[in-house]
C-alpha cells in the first residue's frame, strides 16, 4: 500500500547543545491506524530552538541525540492497516501528537493533557527535521490545494493561537492586550482578528516588531519601556506571548473586571503575579499546553484570507542548514524560519 | 408603613484603630424598593477584624467613622414605596450589596464586580453593628421560621463558599484541596461536601482548627507544617481560604490537569504563583469576590440540614461587646462570634 | 438640559388591522436616567408587519392605539437627571428594552426575559414611528460618524443574530444551514460569515432571495422544495429564520450529534420536532428572545466592514408612507424598508 | 493470567420476539487492555423489554440471535494483553460501551456519540445475561467492598440520572419536574436530590409510584390525570422519564426563563413540542443518549448514602428466569429486576 519508499533517510540529529549532524536513518514503518508522511515543510517553533541552545525545556531533558521539528507538512507516502491507501498522495497538515485515547484526559475530550501523550521533539521522542515521519491517520489533516506547504506547516502554531482565543473568549467585539511581538504574538494577532476582536493592543520593546504586529492585525501598539501597559483602557483578555514576567504582571494589571488572562509564553517556573487584582475583578488567568480539535479551524481561516500564514515566512532552509534556521531569532528582521527537508 | 419606630438607635461606631464607641445615631429612611431592617445578628468577618484592626484593607480606608459588620439578618421593620407592606414583619437575611444595576457589569449579572458598588462596612458605607439598616427590597431575602437568626446572618459567608464551589466546579464526585480551617475554609468544607465532593482535603497548621475541619466535612486533615501538600494524589480543585502565600503555592501544585484554583483568602498584593505548573497543566486561577444569586441555594443548604451553620458559632456579644467580638479571633478555639445589636 | 425642542410631534400611529394615522402627540420628557432621542431611522421588522395585518402576536394583542417600530436610531436631544448633558446631539443606536433591573432576570445578566420588559412597539408601549423617543441611557448606544443612521438603525436585528450566533455556538470553523433568506436569514448569514463559520447553507423557496443569501455570505444555497435539506452533509448548527415547522423538522436532522439548533422566526405556538433525533445526537434546541449585550459587538461588526447593513436597505419611507413600508414585505425584491420619520 | 476459566458458558439468549433460550456459548477471550469479568449481577433496562418486546428500537433490529442486558457489574476473571493482571479478582462496574477512540466524537470527548459505538445488548452486540463479558479496561471501574454487587450493576441507570442532572444544570437550590416515576424517574429524583435540588415534582398517573417517588427524594408527587402539570410554579428544569408525548408538553410549559429540559425517556421519533414557549423564554431542549465520565461520581454517591440503589431492587432471577425478570415491568410494585448469571 504504498510508493516505492527509500530504506533510509537523511535527517537532521541535535546530538548535543548548539549541535545537529546529518545522519541516515531508517525511514520509519506506518503501524495500524498510521499514515507515512513525506515531510514538505517544518516551522521553527520557540521550543526547537530553546531544546537546540539550552539541552533542555523544564524537566524535558534531551538526554539522547532527537530530531527537532513539530510543526509540519507534507504528502502522505504510505498508510498502516486500517487507514484508506486512497490517502497516499494526499498533502496533509501534520497535528504532532500521539496520544493514548484511554486516559481520563483523553477520553474527556483534553488529549493534549495526555499524561502518556508522545510529542514530536519533545524528549525521547524524534520530530521532523527528516525525510518522513508517522503520525495517526486522523492527526493528518488534509490541505487545500490553494494552501502553500508552508502555511500548512504552520498551522501548528495557529493551532496555539485558536486555543489561545478560545480560552481568551475572543468573539466579535473582544479587546485583547497582547505582550509580544514575536511568531506566536503575530499569530495571536492574526487569530483575534479573525475571531472578530475589536481593539489588538500589541506590546513589545523593539520597534521593528512592532511595526509588524501592526501589518498583521493590532489596531494599536506599544512600548513598554515607555508606556504603561497597565494603564491602558482596561481590556476584556491579556494574551502573554513573551514570557516575560514583568510583562505579565502588567498585562494582567490591564484586565477588566471577569476578564480572561492566558499565558502562553513559557517564562519562569515561579514569579509574582497580582494576585489581589486577580481576585478583586474575578479575573481567571491560565495557560496553553498545545491543543485539541483546532485544524479544521486553521485550515477554514488560511483558506479563506482571514489568517495569512505565507506573509510570515522570512527564511527557508535546507536540512543542512537547520542550525541556521534555529539561529535566525537573533536576526529582529527574522519572525518565521522555515525547514525543507526535501 | 411601618411599625411604630423610635427615631434614633444605638451603633457600635469604629472611630480609629481598635476603637469602638456606642453611638446615638438617626434610624435611617427607607427609600424607594428599600426596605428598614432591625438587626437580630451579625456575624463577625475577618475583614471587619482587619478594618479594626489596621483602619485599611488595601486602598479602602476607614478616613471617617464607620460601622463595622455585614453579615446579618433581621427582621423587617418598615418599607419604602414600591414595596409591599404586607412584608413588614418578615424575617429575612440581609445580602449586603447595594448595586447600580446599570453599569455593564451589573446588566451582564455580574453585579458583584459593579465599579459603583455600595457594600455594608466598606468605607465609606456602614454595617450593621447598629439597630436598623435599610437595603433594597430584593435584597432581603425571607427564611423560613426554622431558621435561626445566626444561621440567616451566617448565609453572607456561605454565599462566599457557594460562590467559591461554583468557581470551582464542585459536583458529586469532585476532590478539592481547603488551605485553612478558619471560619471561611470551615464554611468551604461543608459547601464542598454539600455541592457532592468525595474527596475533601483540609490543611491547617492547628491542631485544633484541623480537628474542627473533620466535624464539618473533611475526609482527610493535613498539617502544612510536617506533610508536603503539594505532594498529595492530584485533585480537581484547590481552595485557598488562608491568604498565605506558601500555602497557595502549595495548593496549586497539588492540581491535576485542568483543574480549579479560587483564591478566597486575601494574602499579600503580589506574590509568587508557580505559574508553568499553572501553563502545562491548564489549570485556571481566579478570585472570589462577593457573590451573586446565592442566598436561595443558601436557604436551601441550611434548610435541607446540609450545612449546619449553628454549629459554628462559639461566641456572642452585645453592642457594648462589639470589641470584644472583633478580638475573639486570638482565642485558637473560637470560630465564628456574633453580635446581637437588640 | 435640552435643545428648544417642540411641544408635539407627528407619529404614525396603528389605530386598527392595516390602519395607521399620522396624529399629534406631546414630545416625551426624559425621566431619571433616561435620554430623549430625536429619531432618524427605524426599521421595519417582521413584527411590526405582524402587528399590522393581524392586530396581535400570540398573546400580545394591540387593544388601544399603538406607535410600531422598534429598530431605530437617532440623535440625542435632551436628557434626564443624572445623564451628563454633554450627550446632547450624540448619535446613538437604541436598545429598545426597559427592563425592571431587579428580578432574578435582571440581576443573572438576562434583563431580556424580565417579566416586566417595556419593549418597544410591543402593546400597550409606543414605538419608533415619530420624531421622538424617550429610553434609558445605556441603552442608547453611541455609534461612530462613518455609520449611516439606516445601519445604525439595523445593528437591532443585528443584534438578534449576534445573539442566535452566541447560542449556536459559532466560531471559526463552525458549519451552518439557515431557513430562510428573508431580512433575519441574510442578516444571521451575514454574522455567521462575520463569527468565522467556514460553511453557510442557506435554503428557501425563492430563487431571488437564495442570489440575496449568496450576496450576503451563504456559501451555498438549497430550494428546499427540490433539495432534500434534512440529506446534506450534517452541520454544525441549524438556525431557523423561516418559522415553517416542515423547514424546522429538516433543518434538525441536517444537524449533527452535539450541534444546536436556535429557532428565530416564529411559528405556530406548537408543532411537532423530530425529538429522537434530538435525543439520539444530544442536539439542544433552543429559541432566541431579543438580546442582551449586543450592541457593542453590532458596532464593530459593522464599522470594520464585517457585516454590511447599508446594503440590504431595499426602500426608505416618510413616516405618512409607513403603510406602504410596512407592506413592502410582499415584493420579493424588498429586503428591508427604512421608516424616516424626520 | 487468568483463573481457570471454563471454555463454555451458559448464556440467556434473544432469538427472536419474546423468546429467550439457555445456550452454550465459548466464554470469550480479553483482547489487549481488555478484561473478561465474571457477571455477577445484571439490572434489566426498559430497553431491554423493548428489544424482547418488539425486537427493535427505532433503527435498531434485533436480526440475529443476541444476548441482552447493559446494566451489570462482576468480578475479573481474565486480563488481556497491557493489562496489569493484578486486577485478576477485583470486583467491577461495567460500563458497557466499546467506543472507537478516534473519530471527532471520542476526541472531543463525547464518545457516547461515536458513530462506531459497540454498546452491549445493542444490535448486532451482545449483552450481559450469561457468565462471563469483555470489556476494554478502563470501562471495568473498581467498586468498594461495602458495595453490593447489585448496586454496583445499577451504576449503568445512576449514570444515566447523573447526565441528566449534568445537561439539565441540576445544582444546591434547583427545582426540578421529573415526568414518569418509573426506575429512570425514580432514579433521576435521587440524583436530584444528591445534586442539592430544593424542590423536586415527580408526576406520575400510577399512584403506587408516586409513593415510590416520595421515598425517593421526590419533595411533591402529582396526578397527570388531575393535577394541571404544566400550571405548578416554574421549575428551573423539567425532566422526562416517561417518553409520552402529552408529559413532554406538559413539563415543557413548566419550566421557567431560561430553564432546562432533557428528555430521557424515549417516545415517538416526532411530536409536538410547545415551541413558542420554549422560544419566548429560551428554554434549551436536549436529550441523554448514555454518557461519559460518571461512573466515579455514580460510586461516590452511592457509596457516601447520597443514592440508594439497594432499596430499588424488588426482584432477582437466575439466568432460567430472565424471561420473568423482563416481564415483570407489568406488575406495578416491580420497580427493579436483578439477573444473577451465576
Amino acid at each position: 500500500m504504498t510508493d516505492t519508499l527509500p530504506d533510509t533517510m537523511r535527517a537532521s540529529v541535535m546530538t548535543g547543545v548548539e549541535t545537529l549532524r546529518i545522519e541516515d536513518r531508517p525511514v520509519p514503518t506506518p503501524g495500524p491506524r498510521e499514515v507515512l508522511v513525506e515531510v514538505a515543510a517544518v516551522g521553527v517553533c520557540g521550543s526547537d530552538v530553546h531544546y537546540y541552545r539550552h539541552g533542555r525545556i523544564g524537566d524535558f531533558v534531551v538526554d539522547d541525540p532527537m530530531i527537532l521539528g513539530h510543526e509540519l507538512s507534507g504528502r502522505i507516502a504510505a498508510v498502516g492497516d486500517g487507514v484508506d491507501p486512497g490517502r497516499i498522495g494526499q498533502r496533509v497538515a501534520v497535528e504532532p501528537q500521539h496520544p493514548c485515547r484511554r486516559c481520563t484526559q483523553c477520553t474527556a475530550g483534553r488529549y493534549n493533557l495526555c499524561p502518556e501523550m508522545k510529542f514530536y521533539a519533545t524528549p525521547p521522542i524524534d520530530g521532523a527535521f527528516c525525510r518522513f515521519v508517522t503520525i495517526d491517520d486522523d492527526m493528518a489533516h488534509p490541505v487545500p490545494d490553494s494552501m502553500s506547504d508552508e502555511a500548512a506547516a504552520l498551522l501548528e502554531p495557529l493551532s496555539v493561537a485558536i486555543t489561545t482565543m478560545r480560552k481568551a473568549g475572543v468573539a466579535p467585539g473582544t479587546s485583547v492586550l497582547i505582550a509580544g511581538a514575536g511568531p506566536i504574538g503575530v499569530i495571536c494577532a492574526q487569530a483575534a482578528r479573525a475571531f472578530g476582536a475589536a481593539r489588538i493592543v500589541v506590546s513589545d520593546p523593539v520597534a521593528s516588531r512592532r511595526e509588524g504586529a501592526l501589518r498583521f492585525g493590532a489596531t494599536e501598539v506599544l512600548d513598554p519601556m515607555t508606556d504603561d501597559v497597565s494603564a491602558i483602557d482596561p481590556v476584556d483578555a491579556f494574551i502573554d506571548a513573551s514570557g516575560v514576567p514583568v510583562a505579565v504582571v502588567a498585562g494582567i494589571k490591564a484586565v477588566g473586571p471577569a476578564g480572561h488572562v492566558v499565558l502562553v509564553g513559557m517564562g519562569a517556573d515561579e514569579y509574582p503575579l497580582p494576585v489581589s487584582h486577580i481576585q478583586n475583578l474575578e479575573i481567571t488567568v491560565t495557560g496553553v499546553f498545545r491543543y485539541t480539535d483546532t485544524w479544521p479551524a486553521a485550515i477554514h481561516l488560511v483558506a479563506s484570507g482571514a489568517v495569512d500564514l505565507d506573509a510570515m515566512v522570512t527564511g527557508r532552509y535546507d536540512l543542512e542548514h537547520a542550525a541556521d534556521a534555529l539561529e535566525s531569532d537573533t536576526d529582529p528582521d527574522s519572525l518565521k524560519s522555515i525547514v525543507r527537508p526535501n
